[in-house]
């Protein structure tokens, strides 16, 4: 299965000092071999660097490095070699031509890894954290990832499974005998089994509103009347004139979406135009689109501005947007423009208003006041997030769906076993159970879910 | 001199498979030793590549391969190692900024090539070939960068030298003993040699054209009669839609270049707006920009359409257009509209009318008809210029200007013998001229040259 040899480049696209040429495959030696002057390859000894030429028959197409890695122990478990050239696209382009021309193919995204996979150097899940690790942008998508890749989330599911395992064999002996109605299963013990199992399930379901916080970022729109100070808050927290401040009101008439890390997390934070009545219908459609992002955010940073005198519209506006899961923060603004006494008394005009808990926070971006603390307020959100001390995090939507079937499973087993259901019934919930788990790492799959999973990756990995 | 350890990343910038940041200096292997979690690399063989995680203080950054190469048969010649991580951008940086933490600073464009040369392991002139390889394009011009690296146009160079030096020493050993009046160098001899050396320095000088036209490509421009077919004959040899083509005379207003490869070989496509007297401003513009670059490129293709009877204003464009470097192809289009009798009286009357040497072809984009001719006509242009079977090209304009000045200094020399100038004025010629030689190689050069020449480079080179 998949002997054939494959090749594709698995550095970036663009001019750059090297680019390297990865091959993987029974044949990668005697390919690679062919189209090398240099060393014999095919007597290399594994984790060794040859300096070389790649040639087409007798033209020399550039000067190398090659790395020689002896089947198993390599990222493919086959036979593999990276070719180091001078990154030139168009060098690139007449190494892998003449590849393909002695008999290697041109790799699929994601081969090399599902080949990783297939051949049980690593599981489904280690293979997804792969590309999560490619893709990760951030500190915490980087490390969620990488513990994935040591094995974090495969360790911590075949711990269950292992457990759930033991009991299916006896339930299943029990099939075997059910003529002579013993049970092998003791259904208390079960019980427990199984209350334990949904504990650690609904935990590592939980974990997935902080993996897919880490993937995505939390949202959190700045909302706030015309010229109270949103895009040079936004300004202030990236450090960077990204929006365009102006003392006009109804400047900013797009959204502007800009990415802050705080502690290593990200978060989307939503510039949104201001959210006034307006007769101009393009601006009526800012407004609306400023109102649609705030009730899908996770976070409202509310804005109102320390010389206003009447914050009537502010409470109408901010009891029109708040919604359950809401984390809403009003923040006095430009508070360089007056006294700590008029902060109070807004502060409790807010207090008094306003029907939600929020926190309340004084800034002013022109003096740097009380930025750093709107920033931990922000990170304290993710802190709380990552409830448990469960260092496996979940970030994929497809382990999480699994745990979601496993856990449906794990109460129909409960059910089952509460209401003397059938030994036939009990075993089928179990091995249900046991097959959603093991979607995750892979061991029931199908050829259409590891298509759509590898197709995602870069080519090259 | 030079014996900090620099790191800098050596892929292009994106997201990949994998991605490669190089460390070079004495310290290699202690910094990034601090930072690697798996063996010892202070003991690990030159040439292996290991296996193990970059860490930051405790915490893992990336799983990654390491590859240790000792000094001096490392490209820098010091002790390199090359880190081959995850391809996150984000990750990278990671990296960089922990080796940058353990005792290791950014590299400056270009620097790892400049080791190489400031430590003796290439010369100038190969080190300005990595560049070049490294921003090839086309076959040819990746040639001559490989052939460069390879030493060329060092060999040739240093040849050259050799020769000159050998009587350089005897002229000077004449000016130790100058009160003897004895003549250690013979001066027939020396004549003989110079016009040998000027002989090769003027077929060097002469590669250049084609040494230049492989770095820049051979400008072609095509012109004609609005509708005479520039943008359909344009389309066709480059096989894609790239200008607008209409019916509507006076569509192309802009010039448009595209590269057509021809045997490896680049042509820069100028397509031009119909070069017809215009009332219309904008036009004008467009008209005259066509004029330009007719004025500058090398080949004019000039089309005339077959339904065409008055051909007296083509005759007079021409007439304007050539000069006499110009190679003029005229180019009868859409012959799928006549007859074979018809395309030979067009031909007779250009013949009879053009005072210039031309090419005429018989062309119809439509049915494919003599394209191919009209390819292997343009590239019999460049077989020309490759005339001589001197392997060497010079590419390079730094070159070029050193082999003039080293051309002036060996008629100068060749002047003085023939006047029988003293030895002292003899002397200093030489020297003048063994200096220009040189240049190329770098054994005469100064900071600000190697400054000018480094920082063209990619980072990570």
């Amino acid at each position: 299965m998949n002997s054939d040899t494959i090749c594709a480049p698995a550095t970036a696209a663009g001019i750059s000092a090297i680019g390297i040429i990865r091959v993987s495959g029974e044949d990668a030696f005697k390919i690679v071999n062919k189209i090398f002057e240099g060393k014999n390859l095919e007597k290399a000894k594994s984790h060794t660097v040859h300096y070389g030429f790649i040639k087409d028959e007798k033209i020399k197409i550039d000067e190398v490095m090659v790395s020689v890695f002896h089947a198993p122990k390599t990222f493919t478990t086959e036979n593999s070699v990276e070719i180091s050239f001078h990154g030139s696209p168009f060098i690139g382009k007449k190494i892998l031509e003449t590849l393909m021309k002695n008999g290697a193919r041109l790799a699929k995204p994601g081969e090399f890894t599902m080949r990783a996979f297939i051949h049980g150097r690593i599981d489904l899940a280690q293979a997804e954290s792969v590309a999560d690790l490619i893709f990760s942008e951030n500190e915490a998508s980087r490390k969620a990832a990488l513990n994935q890749l040591k094995g974090g989330i495969s360790d911590e599911i075949s711990g269950l499974r292992k457990d759930l395992l033991n009991f299916t064999s006896l339930i299943e002996l029990e099939l075997d005998f059910s003529e002579e109605d013993v049970e092998f299963a003791d259904r208390a013990a079960l019980i427990k089994l199984i209350q334990n199992l949904r504990f650690k399930i609904q935990n590592l379901l939980e974990s997935f509103q902080y993996g897919n916080a880490i993937k995505n970022g939390i949202a959190v729109a700045i909302a706030g009347k015309p010229n109270a100070g949103k895009s040079t808050l936004l300004n202030t927290l990236l450090k960077e004139e990204r929006a365009i401040v102006s003392h006009i009101a109804g400047t900013t008439r797009d959204t502007i979406e800009e990415i802050l890390h705080i502690g290593g997390f990200p978060f989307r934070l939503i510039d949104t135009a201001g959210l006034r009545e307006t007769n101009d219908e393009i601006e009526a459609i800012g407004v609306e689109k400023a109102r649609e992002k705030v009730r899908k955010a996770e976070v409202l940073i509310y804005l109102a501005e320390v010389s206003e005198t009447d914050f009537s519209h502010d409470f109408e506006t901010i009891n029109s947007l708040i919604h359950k899961d809401l984390k809403l923060i009003v923040c006095l603004t430009k508070t360089d423009l007056s006294e700590s006494e008029k902060w109070d008394e807004i502060e409790n005009l807010f207090r008094n208003s306003v029907q939600f808990p929020f926190d309340f926070i004084k800034i002013s971006a022109k003096e740097n006041r009380n930025i750093q603390d709107l920033k931990d307020l922000l990170f304290s959100f993710v802190e709380k997030m990552k409830s448990g001390e469960n260092d496996v995090v979940i970030t994929n939507e497809r382990h999480f769906e699994a745990l979601q079937k496993s856990l449906e499973s794990v109460n129909k087993i409960e059910n089952a076993v509460n209401q003397k259901i059938t030994t036939e019934l009990l075993a089928y919930e179990l091995r249900t159970a046991l097959e959603h788990l093991g979607e995750i790492s892979g061991e029931f799959t199908n050829d259409e879910i590891l298509g759509n999973i590898f197709s995602k990756f870069c080519i090259g990995k």
